[in-house]
């Protein structure tokens, strides 16, 4: 398998994943209706994408290939019509949705780095491509985004990014980095999601220490 | 008439009813001020227009024509003056909305179109023309959006879009295939308001039957 | 001191202004993490500018400068970090605020003049530019956006870059044309937080009134 087949299979897998858990956030969360299951299922999927493109000005990519529109419409619709029983399987679940955040990390921080962004920036974008879609879905249904408030979801697509983005500076194989960014982004997710990890919180002047 | 001004006054109108049915729908649902209902309805009338054109990656055509400015800033103002008695006017202000909803997916969808993008994500981005203003304008007064929630909007919109998208291919005449798509979507949508459909919710399991 | 940087370092300290605000209302208003704050923060500072050269069909200007970057995340995390302290400095902090506006106001409606937008269309983008990124910031948190339902935010920032666009206009120096709006606009903004100014809101049938 050459290693074109290889990135569009795990993209296809990370939209496949993003839309199948963004589908399924909308049924538990909110009132939505079947056009909104698909909506915010395909918006998951493909949001961060779109973001990242429209900042390097370019025609979102997801518009461009209909397999990207077909599996991510395939992953909300079975979302809409199984999520009784899906609900049950949050873990297998936790795991995909793992990999595309690992997947859309790399691939946004490589395509920024292609577009001749510069390290940091690239960085931020793949964080951006990976985040995004969940982000606009958090909103749609009027929920504070969970990449702002619980859990690590941003840290390790940071992560992930900036590994990648490191390796190739470095002048490392595209390939290698790419793996490479995208495993520790997993580890890290999945670490985190396991022992229910979470990023630190601004320090506040608690109630009862005013009245200690 | 020539088709271009037909299309030119279908498309102010359009851009009128939605900044109109913004704006009141700003008075109704959150504590705004007069800054607050301009925006909302100009929002209402010109952000599906936006988004759409940010996906082609051209410069928004409502930024190009002083018109549509015009038209979209006085609709809101109209909006905020007499909101205490356009509350009554709801059925002939759904009806006018009704033809905003119709121009803007068929226009949308044939702009898509002359711009190289395939037929499936023509429809997608018409859609997003006819429901992207009403669904910002939700989310900035903290509403699930409606078009994701309840009543048919996105799918004649859609369907609009798509029978517009068919025709074409056919080579069907580009007037007439406009008129079908919008007369459809128009139908629909009407027809959805009277009778208060709905588009099909997920299945749940329902705490009656497991007690049952 | 040139012009050029005399432009640099207002930008830079509205850049800074409205990350330090930005993450300090996500302290108070949500339960945001440490990426909560920092990414509030930073789209408080960047996101009118984003939206601004979203609408110009540019790649976003705080992309190319890794300065914007490092401001920006610099204030979200003074903000994150000594929010309980800075909690008691609001006037200090609302004039630098109100700094930020007036030049975000007047750079953006530059900006759009100099990629030929009209007068009017340019006023809209200074505007955007100077509330964009305080509205995406409020979305987030799910706030209905502070610039549509209180005080006087959209208004100084639209007459600040009306009238350098009508300065432009009419020829006047570029420097000039500048100063005075940013002058007015941050003027009118700090008379309207001292007196608790407001928009005029829709008027109400009262249920009082009708009692009566």
């Amino acid at each position: 398998m050459e290693a074109e087949t290889f990135t569009l299979i795990l993209d296809l897998m990370g939209t496949f994943a993003f839309a199948l858990n963004g589908g399924l956030t909308a049924v538990r969360a909110a009132r939505v209706d079947l056009v909104g299951v698909i909506t915010l299922g395909m918006i998951t999927a493909m949001g961060g994408g779109i973001l990242r493109d429209m900042m390097l000005n370019v025609q979102p990519a997801t518009f461009q290939d209909w397999r990207y529109l077909a599996v991510a419409a395939a992953g909300a619709f079975i979302a809409f019509a199984f999520s009784w029983v899906l609900h049950r399987m949050a873990i297998p679940i936790e795991i995909l949705d793992a990999i595309g955040l690992s997947v859309f990390a790399v691939a946004g921080a490589i395509k920024a780095m292609n577009f001749g962004f510069g390290p940091v920036q690239s960085m931020i974008l793949g964080t951006v491509t990976a985040v995004g879609g969940g982000t606009i879905r958090d909103v749609l249904i009027l929920r504070v985004p969970s990449v702002l408030s619980e859990g690590l979801y941003a840290i390790p697509a940071f992560v992930g990014a900036a590994l990648t983005v490191a390796a190739l500076e470095l002048e490392l194989n595209g390939v290698a980095a790419a793996i490479l960014g995208a495993s520790v982004c997993w580890l890290i997710r999945v670490v985190g999601v396991y022992f229910k990890l979470n990023a630190p919180r601004p320090p506040r002047v608690e109630p009862g220490n005013l009245q200690g």
